[in-house]
């Protein structure tokens, strides 16, 4: 089985990516043939700025080794490492209908977010169906907003398939809900959009800060309280382990948890579960030539998968004269 | 000075093709950088049959070489031989604004008449620029039809300039006008699309059975008559030599002028004009591992031109971390 992942280079991940992505991503990358690559070219979309980019890419890539994706059991590389998927996406604009891409959900929300609405924009989901079908992958985990495009990949390879012979795989989505049970600091969904997220690589003052942020209600220490409405109860059952859980929940249900010092502990556990992984991200980023060479060696992994089914294609549509 | 042409490659070149476009062509090889190439990914949005596309670009190949075309002397390709041009298109793709896109009249047109409205079609200009600025034309000589296309180039170039720096040379359009001036059979333009056309390959029975049908008054052969107004007269000056001319505008004005002896006189004009073109489209097209090889080195040599735009654009954009 084929998985395959974009990521955003763009992004400061934080523990509902951990607990979402993150671990979706490490338990494929030791069941199945795992795709992972740094939507840079898609990220041209919304990023004009060089500087930017640039140092994200680095970045998306240090994070996500930091984290245990291990570039020998999977294949690791960035979007633009392998052009193959601009020719790609070309053959199946022309086989695309307008019409197709008009209903998609995703542009218009974009637009109406302030996001200039050029053809780049409007064309993401073509560009996201040639990353799909140029590496013939069976199962894409996408967050439901994005599940419109991977219909759109899924009609492109069956119309491609049609008129053209048997060429693509067509993928499966794998819709993923674990992140939603992540909660925020104020309690809603952790999302970077609502800025109530605990970013993995935040550490010190910036971080207890964030964590003493989360919000709680006013009742006292020793009455009683329920952990269910709770969400630094909620954020603690992500890393305390059984034992102390059951501890925690006999203060909150008898009186006596002290929303101050659970904290404390939170920020505690949050060191000690990202320490590893935040002194990693330093090594990777204070040596790029050696991201740069497990970039380039995903690069060349990649693009050898990309060329069997490029060249097929050319050969179906008549670019091989 | 360099100057770029794309050439369809499903075209079966025509006299009127001749007189405008490759009479220009050759004497730009002459006096300038000129670059040539076979555009096949353009092919792409109405040429969905793999074997038309495939010997239609080896036949294009063909024609041009044997017409005249040194690819000593130019850069001669095809287009989907050089990737670059599909990941410039996407670099353009997001700096370009839907409304410019959307306000392209040959979109519109193309629909009307009947090609389905697909991705590609619409995305025809961002493609064409791509192909324009890759390889930093001066001067591109196009039809009518296409100066809006041209200005979605010039556009793109100086947006692109104005936002991440000088990287383009903004191109100017040469309108070419000559092409009108060459009648077809029935009088109205020469042109494929009107089915009046004398294909410059074509030959024998077929090629007489044309050339006869060339559509003349019933003025009889001892009266005077009007050569501004007739259509043989004006195809027989693109052929014959000054002195022949004088004697046949003679027979006009004073009478003594035969359609049908004209119309043989024509036919020998032309096989005397492109027969030596049309043995060596035949010795070109008996062995296209050769042809292959002349467009695999003019690839080259385009790539190489293209390598150092992509790259100086990839680094702008930040796409080189």
């Amino acid at each position: 089985m084929k998985i395959l992942s974009g990521i955003q280079p763009s992004g400061q991940l934080h523990i509902g990516n951990y607990f979402g992505m993150m671990q979706t991503m490490i338990s494929n990358m030791e069941s199945s043939e795992l795709y992972v690559f740094i939507v840079d070219l898609h990220a041209l979309t919304s990023v004009h700025d060089r500087e930017k980019l640039a140092t994200g890419t680095l970045e998306a890539a240090a994070d996500f080794l930091a984290l245990g994706l291990d570039p020998d059991k999977c294949i690791f590389w960035v979007q633009s490492d392998v052009p193959e998927v601009c020719e790609l996406m070309w053959a199946l604009s022309t086989i695309s209908p307008m019409g197709l891409l008009e209903r998609c959900h995703s542009y218009k929300d974009k637009v109406a977010k302030g996001i200039a609405p050029s053809h780049g924009l409007f064309s993401y989901p073509v560009l996201m169906a040639a990353d799909i079908l140029l590496y013939q992958a069976d199962r894409v985990p996408v967050g439901k907003d994005q599940k419109q495009h991977l219909e759109v990949a899924r009609d492109l390879a069956i119309k491609f398939n049609n008129q053209y012979g048997e060429t693509f795989v067509v993928p499966e989505p794998a819709i993923s809900e674990t992140t939603a049970i992540v909660p925020g600091i104020d309690g809603q969904k952790m999302s970077k959009s609502y800025g109530n997220t605990i970013p993995i690589f935040l550490e010190g003052k910036q971080l207890k800060k964030r964590v003493m942020a989360i919000e709680t209600d006013a009742t006292p220490v020793e009455m009683p309280k329920d952990p269910d409405n709770c969400n630094l109860y909620k954020l603690m059952q992500l890393f305390a382990d059984k034992e102390r859980m059951e501890q925690i929940h006999s203060l909150y249900v008898n009186g006596g948890a002290a929303y101050g010092y659970l904290k404390l502990e939170l920020l505690d556990l949050l060191n000690e579960k990202f320490g590893k992984a935040r002194e990693k991200k330093k090594e990777y980023l204070s040596d790029p030539q050696m991201l740069r060479a497990i970039l380039a060696k995903g690069a060349d992994k990649a693009r050898e998968k990309a060329t069997v089914t490029l060249d097929l294609v050319r050969d179906r549509i008549g670019l091989s004269y």
